[in-house]
């Protein structure tokens, strides 16, 4: 009777669990909603006032967030104190590689941005030198940053496929998906290549546009959402009941080879009739490109209106598709699929209105993106927090 | 300073909190893996042996389970004590209402059945008729029942689409999914109409077959599961992250509503090409159908041959397209599919190896289902337990 010889008792790594568990949320609160009154965070987070109290304490006293009057409301009686996330004292890198170009942030609570750079990326730049250009950058943001903030953590969105499976990154070739991966490195190599202490998060430029627009975007507070990034190819990121979908390796959401048309055109991919490859037949899945036919229609050119019309046609098509698959509740057009999308969405909200399932489709909403071209980046900054949010005083700690 | 004034400390309903999220996280241990050391449920839960200790005392006590010396080992040292889950004490209510009968059973924690009922449900039974039926059955059995038992929550599984967006349960038509939906009624006037005092959780065949696959089946232990079901029609139930995929209005998996070939077959939906009608094409979805045209095939009917090849090829496109999207780890073929797959299993390969990419593809399994036909109602059971897994001693008070 090995256990229970010993006396029954509340352990008090548990007790810390729930400490914690109540900080990250209240922390969490206030990062993704900014400035919230002890009021809200009562009624929010199911807790009473005085563990309100004694967290936004804990909290304040490690720098996390400030206390402070609310401005003016001209109501009877004394208002509630409002807590705000405080931008300065820690920090997170958010980074972005993108098929053209690298990007990377220093980003506060709250996601604030407190410091950026961006970087062209030339065609046929090696990975190797990839992570070189970005430790670059790194290190001068590390030199302008205050020297008592605290560095909690990374996040970098990776364009093309990736897998986190096995702790190893790989970018896809920007031309097609039936060849070799690139492999970027095992996250942990990834970090110490960077110049970070510890390895940084990483998510597909989809995926993590997704997380952005659920989070702080044009679908938050939605819990079903299909983003959808249109940038040579179509990915898809997914969040369903709140979480986002990323299969068992990472590579979910690759949409774009969804085959639409058994007698379509050969894909890149080895395979034919590929969703992206029906829309790209008619108008290419390039923003430039995408914008100039867009507009040749809009001046009234007969082959560019015909080639809009197919496109947004094909685009409604898997859109329908999916929202038999998943019953969401927000489809975000982002990238290159935005313009088309604006174009097309009569043709689109057609496909949708004759192929979808009365009950799948009726409460969706189809948008675009809020965050633009920043999404990537944003989410990638709250992958950069995941840590921090789990366990605030522990990770603050300088 | 409205909250500060109160001195900080720890509430008492947090803690409350932490110990029901233990005592459930304990007891749902032991009714999925059934019996199970002291020592392995302090690795697994992550507490210590003094609080596993504790939490079993409490839920020894509450008769939700029972401890005993291990069978001999033949190894040196104190064994561990061995935690059951007991199934007399508690029970559940699993139903099904199916295209053509409807079951019951009285499920005991860890999942045993004791005591079922089957009965045919006639072509055109009213759902009111369906409602009045089931609940005699409950009733029968309830007599049956030890009068101390404790009866702790109910799961029905309904055939065809529902909703629980709104809490309404709504059947779709056998024939097709364009027409309307047959409101079953709101849970609560289920719970009414069923006899029983707290109402159902509900959820679709294809949902709870996934779930119980996943919890007790071909798919235990894997997180990324698409089951699929066939059934006239094809319904997916799909795991992401060890969490049911349903959409916003429990509507997701009408994954034989994608349309994969644009110049294929009508549909009874008003679509045309849908995954499912390109199938049924070469082979009518029913398991009768199938089963027959299988022998044929094996006997050397050349027809026969041809129509299983073609239709294998159509799941295997369709089940290509669901992995680029979800990059799960199984996929298990269901109902009417279960024969479809065995019989052309080649087919289904071919087509997932020249459509699927290989990064989506590499680590999936194909499987049939190990609970066969009673795999919803076993889900069902799953969902009878929840509450009782949230609040093991509050739920099982007499």
């Amino acid at each position: 009777m090995s256990a229970s010889s010993q006396s029954p008792q509340r352990s008090t790594p548990t007790q810390d669990s729930v400490r914690r568990q109540n900080l990250g949320a209240l922390l969490r609160y206030v990062h993704v909603s900014g400035d919230t009154s002890r009021a809200e965070l009562t009624n929010q987070l199911g807790l009473n006032r005085s563990t309100i109290g004694a967290l936004t304490a804990d909290l304040a006293g490690a720098g996390l967030i400030d206390e402070g009057a609310p401005q003016e409301t001209g109501r009877a009686g004394r208002p509630s104190l409002v807590v705000r996330p405080r931008s300065s004292r820690v920090y997170g890198y958010a980074l972005s590689i993108e098929v053209d170009r690298l990007r990377a942030a220093r980003v506060g609570l709250g996601g604030k941005v407190l410091d950026s750079r961006e970087l062209p990326r030339p065609a046929g730049t090696a990975v190797r030198d990839t992570v070189a250009i970005l430790a670059a950058c790194l290190d001068d943001m590390q030199r302008a940053a205050p020297a008592d903030a605290v560095f909690v953590g990374s996040g970098i969105a990776v364009s093309r496929m990736m897998r986190h499976g096995d702790g190893v990154v790989r970018m896809l070739p920007p031309g097609g998906t039936g060849g070799g991966t690139t492999s970027v490195g095992a996250a942990g190599d990834l970090g110490a290549a960077l110049g970070l202490d510890r390895p940084p998060v990483v998510g597909n430029v989809a995926d993590l546009a997704a997380l952005a627009e659920h989070t702080r975007g044009a679908a938050a507070g939605l819990d079903n959402v299909i983003y959808l990034h249109g940038d040579a190819s179509i990915s898809a990121g997914i969040i369903a009941g709140g979480r986002r979908v990323t299969g068992h390796g990472g590579h979910g959401g690759e949409v774009g080879h969804m085959v639409v048309n058994p007698q379509g055109r050969e894909c890149g991919c080895g395979s034919r009739g590929c969703w992206e490859t029906e829309i790209a037949r008619h108008v290419s899945l390039d923003r430039d490109a995408v914008l100039a036919c867009v507009e040749a229609a809009r001046l009234g050119d007969p082959t560019a209106r015909d080639a809009v019309r197919q496109a947004a046609d094909w685009l409604g098509f898997g859109v329908a598709n999916l929202v038999n698959i998943f019953n969401p509740t927000a489809v975000v057009f982002g990238g290159a699929l935005r313009e088309l999308y604006l174009a097309g969405a009569t043709h689109v909200r057609g496909r949708l209105s004759t192929m979808a399932l009365p009950a799948c489709r009726e409460h969706v909403r189809l948008r675009t993106p809020l965050l633009g071209d920043d999404a990537p980046l944003v989410g990638a900054a709250e992958l950069a927090f995941e840590r921090l949010l789990a366990d605030p005083l522990e990770t603050a700690e300088p």
